[in-house]
């Protein structure tokens, strides 16, 4: 079986896209014919994952939406959904675990056995240790937290230890924790300099990127600071942009059109290899 | 409403303990007659909560636990059982959940709204402005991890910025964080010299320790690094020590057996108040 890393460059080039919708359902904001169905919330996601799959590196469900709606199930039903339709879009399972020992072997089986992700986000908080649980799962990936999007994620991660920023540090160790290629690093689109130092630090690993559209993160200084050389090693998440384009029936069709333009605004950024490279 | 800390001080009063029962349900280690059965984890669990409640300080639920066992179910039924059999007993969930905005707002609400925690584990590593979501439920509180029992907890929290170390630094944080008095830290058990530059930052802050017993964090030592001046501050963890004191049918008995004996070990090492005081 492919690595993870393996299937999510082979989605970068059969889909040319480096866009991933983050998929963070909230009721509050479903167009008006799905409110009060039972069935929302797997019904609202199935619609935008089926509207878009073509056009995108991986989805990523955050948990915390469907674990404050008691919507475990539905999140489970959306994966398989996924897996069967579109197998061959990655699923992130963005749940920022970290812990240790056993409690971390039941944390990974939840993202990879329960819910069958491809890979899951995690802290880097508690180290290495806390890492190696997940990695038992070959097949399977993890971005660590590195230089998060928001204005606080400075108050630690830009600490100077060494001569460096911690979140330089985290990618030197994420460098040194990837024995076995797993392993990529989540850096925020509001940081175009974090991110070019990321890069600059771990030439190839897979960088997820939070932060564009809502949260005010520029599509042409996150490509220009995170590409690789090869013009991929992205995964740009969008979620509010795509999700809510939309307030009408046609919610999915409108999340198409929104993430079809990002996809395109992205390619129109990335190095492209000439002919015969 | 009484806030989270004074409802842990009464109880540490009340009870006279600094002892915390953390509910890790591992099935495989559950006693033979329990085993196969469908409300399995939730029958194992209300007889520990029912067996050592008079004993103890708070029940910490870990959520991996649960949800790597699709038991969201079973874990919302056990609060609900705490709360209605032994309501003056503080529920701390163990999530160390890490996140920002929205989705901080939604992690905030699956442990004090759908699961009704008193307080829950949270990660600094994002920053004050990943707290503030859980600081707005202003009765609840919220333990941030500071200085991790487990040795890979070195990796970052041992490194030294500004001439301290970061774990210094976040009890730091966490006081100017605390404006609101609803702030606690993690300190594990296994590093007392820590443990004690954590008191002697924070004088008054709860500390929740893990790390005794299976995991070798010694009591003598934990105590004396750190107890408050009034001879209290600290919820002291013990979970498979205690969960797991029996095999057999009296796997209850024995499980209020080991936290008597927990606690009053525990009690020994306690400065003790003279009267008058």
């Amino acid at each position: 079986m492919p690595t993870f890393v393996e299937r999510l460059s082979a989605r970068w080039r059969a889909a040319d896209s480096l866009l991933c919708v983050g998929l963070d359902p909230d009721p509050t904001r479903f167009p008006a014919h799905l409110r009060g169905r039972d069935d929302a919330i797997f019904a609202f996601c199935r619609a935008i994952v089926d509207a878009t799959a073509d056009l995108v590196c991986a989805f990523k469900p955050q948990i915390a939406y469907f674990a404050s709606q008691r919507a475990e199930d539905e999140l489970e039903e959306l994966i398989v959904h996924i897996r069967r339709r579109h197998p061959e879009v990655p699923v992130i399972l963005d749940a920022k675990r970290g812990d240790i020992g056993s409690t971390a072997e039941h944390y990974a089986r939840e993202a990879f056995e329960r819910y069958g992700a491809d890979a899951v986000t995690l802290s880097p908080f508690m180290g290495g240790d806390s890492i190696e649980p997940y990695l038992a799962y070959a097949e399977r990936g993890a971005f660590l937290l590195c230089r998060t999007s928001n204005a606080g994620g400075a108050d630690l991660q830009m600490l100077e230890v060494g001569g460096e920023r911690l979140f330089e540090r985290i990618a030197r160790l994420a460098l040194a924790w990837n024995r076995t290629g797993q392993l990529g690093l989540v850096v925020g689109a509001t940081y175009p300099r974090e991110l070019a130092r990321v890069r600059a630090i771990c030439a190839d690993m897979p960088l997820l990127v939070p932060g564009i559209g809502a949260q005010g993160g520029d599509v042409a200084a996150t490509l220009q600071s995170g590409q690789t050389a090869a013009g991929a090693g992205l995964v740009i998440n969008a979620s509010r942009a795509i999700l809510y384009a939309g307030q009408g029936e046609d919610f999915a069709l409108q999340a198409r059109a929104a993430a079809a333009r990002l996809r395109a605004e992205i390619n129109r950024h990335r190095k492209r290899q000439t002919v015969g490279d």
